[in-house]
């Protein structure tokens, strides 16, 4: 097959009525495929669903000595402290367990350092004239809108494949009025870069004009392989204390896609003077999170290597799925030169980059033939994709039959959306 | 016995000297007692912990065609929504299921009050000059802590017998920066009063001159009766509705009473369009609270008329708690003259106050003897009680052996206290 950009005008168009002849009858199909959200698939909820079995004896729910169906321990039953102390490689004290949702815990923090500022603020940021926060795109679309909510004006870092782009960070973070930074360091959201250890280090070591800067170090996908073994991650708070930056950083976690989506346990880990601050500022808005929750993965999970485990079973799904769509890519587009896109070795997502301006034409293509995906720029500040070319495509939910034809279907979307492009010219 | 106030110097002191006896006996025990918070006792908790086996098949997972093990359903399971609608007697529509607090809730609304303002609000409450909060006390610490924590001034509002001073409410909503009002409306915290119809009409009639004024009525303990049968109660946002007040008003309940604390489930009803405001803002913060748990409520308390049934067994429980507490109260203090006490007819509280002056000093002997209760003046706003009187007690925890033990000790710090107040004189 000759690349398109390669092909004359006429070729393009012959080109075009033979796809557009297979999106028709793909068309006609009638499909309902969901490739929009990192949404794991109903064999991996079933294979954690015993979870709910392992209260056996009524000493089951007593933990290190508390009653976890009672009131109490703010910051999280000790036991679920140690779990995600020694899964992410810090200290048991620095850890405070949430509830069912991290994306919680980050919003409650930020949303404090509006509403009371941080540790080291001279003032609560809603006090502040402009905050402006650092956001590493393509990333997480709920990320960018947790802190345009607050009305931050958010700027974009360009990720490079070894995280992002720390040479405009470190010229950003030399304005006062820049406050934080989003980070999924390890198969980072949505194109599965995993932070250098030299990426890591700069960020560490930063030197941010504003005393409270906030890292945002969301590692959602720290255990999560699709394939091979598990790749170590350093300790970003140990990293951090190390440059004097024990304060800076807030590390999050959960087991969203460990057990159950929406019914798993989160944490937040930072310094021991961070903790006593904010522990203080969240005992008043709860008691404790879900403690029973807690106990029921402390007894289901046991420890990091009982849960290493369980995410190879999960990468025994995963894996297979994500094959589908890259080796489709490879085979499909590859050849043809409009686009590029990830092969993670983890995290939830492939990213793929169509011709510039190519994007929002191939989603409302594959909308009109039944697949639904990830808006067109969601993975940009603002939603907007100056390029317009970035596409997140998540396999994780759909069994994968359906997931060869959504594939299918995105492919001849992106072929007459690149068509489209270059017969415009 | 005669009452301490009709007796003379020599009386009092001799008095003093034989309760003073007392005091050191008991304290010789080295009792560890507490009545501090609104903790369920154990037996509560074994009572209902065959909630944790209501999942007995695969479809137990799927409520209205949902699976609840996953992401989706930000204002939660509709089964959910039902069953606090027909508790509430409200909508399911206006019903909005939380994790596993409603303080959280609470603490969330009033902090997107302040972050982002509420859905009639000219500007964010965090732009603001000064903001005040009508707090009816003796009331509950937590709601006290959470305005106060947003820096707002705490107005206190005497409680009546009916609820709170109507005549001081409908002065103080005149001004402009008065944004809202905490109240428990049945078995309030601590004195267990219930808001008589004249007092809910009028409170749903208010006219506040703040166009965001936010009614908080916190439903706690809404089936919570001790002893009798279930009183019913008006639902409020149709109440508001009648007098055009519909967005004014927010209402909170939850399972942690009914089921457990700290991981039974939560809720807030709104008028359906504060639920679209807010849902939007929520839907920045959470992708859904545990929808697992929703539906292990569902499955466990089926309806209102089953709730209601278990709710007799929590007082089967509790009534006699209560009872040997205000038993000895009246049995011993009564003829003192030296106080008064609640006789709650539901919710977790019996309040007492003592000679003015006294309930500082009271707690403080009753920590010296072993016994735990909640700070004095924890029932005012800042934490301060103008006369150093009132103190909460906390029947529900205690098995009835330790408590009786408990309430001898605190009867015979009382006197103590009053009787050194007299003797000042």
């Amino acid at each position: 097959m000759t690349a398109y950009p390669k092909m004359t005008r006429e070729e393009l168009q012959k080109e075009y009525a033979a796809v557009s002849q297979k999106f028709q009858k793909l068309k006609e199909q009638g499909l309902k495929l969901n490739m929009a959200r990192g949404k794991p698939g109903k064999i991996q909820l079933d294979m954690v669903s015993d979870i709910f079995d392992v209260f056996k004896t009524p000493e089951d729910y007593v933990s290190d000595g508390v009653d976890c169906r009672n009131y109490g321990e703010l910051s999280g039953l000790p036991a679920a402290k140690r779990l995600f102390a020694e899964i992410l490689g810090c200290k048991p004290e620095q850890v405070f367990v949430g509830g069912n949702a991290s994306l919680q815990l980050m919003y409650d923090t930020i949303s404090k350092a509006v509403t009371h500022g941080m540790l080291h603020s001279e003032k609560p940021w809603g006090k502040e004239e402009h905050i402006k926060w650092l956001c590493p795109a393509p990333g997480y679309d709920r990320h960018f809108k947790v802190t345009e909510s607050f009305g931050f004006e958010l700027v974009t870092i360009p990720m490079t494949a070894d995280g992002p782009d720390m040479d405009a960070v470190e010229q950003a973070i030399k304005d006062s009025s820049v406050k934080g930074m989003w980070n999924v360091p390890k198969y980072s959201n949505p194109q599965g870069i995993v932070y250098s250890d030299e990426t890591i280090r700069r960020i560490a070591s930063m030197k941010p004009a504003a005393p409270d800067f906030m890292l945002m170090w969301d590692n959602a996908y720290c255990i999560h392989e699709l394939e091979g073994n598990f790749l170590p991650f350093k300790d970003i708070l140990s990293e951090c204390a190390k440059y004097g930056n024990a304060d800076m950083v807030f590390e999050y976690a959960s087991t969203s896609k460990v057990t159950l989506p929406g019914a798993g346990i989160s944490c937040m880990a930072c310094s021991e003077a961070n903790m006593a601050y904010l522990t203080k500022l969240m005992g008043i808005q709860i008691i404790s999170y879900d403690k029973v929750n807690q106990q029921r993965h402390v007894l289901y999970l046991k420890d990091r290597a009982h849960t290493l485990e369980l995410m190879k079973r999960h990468a025994g799904v995963l894996g297979p799925k994500f094959r589908a769509v890259t080796d489709t890519l490879d085979r499909e587009i590859a050849p043809l030169e409009i686009g590029s896109w990830t092969h993670p070795k983890g995290g939830y997502f492939v990213s793929f980059d169509g011709m510039t301006g190519t994007a929002k034409r191939t989603l409302a293509l594959c909308k009109e033939a039944g697949v639904t995906m990830t808006g067109a720029g969601a993975t940009f500040p603002y939603g907007v994709d100056p390029n317009d070319s970035n596409i997140r495509i998540a396999p994780s939910l759909p069994p994968v039959e359906e997931l060869t034809s959504a594939v299918a279907v995105f492919c001849v979307c992106a072929k007459m959306a690149a068509i489209e492009k270059l017969l415009e010219k």
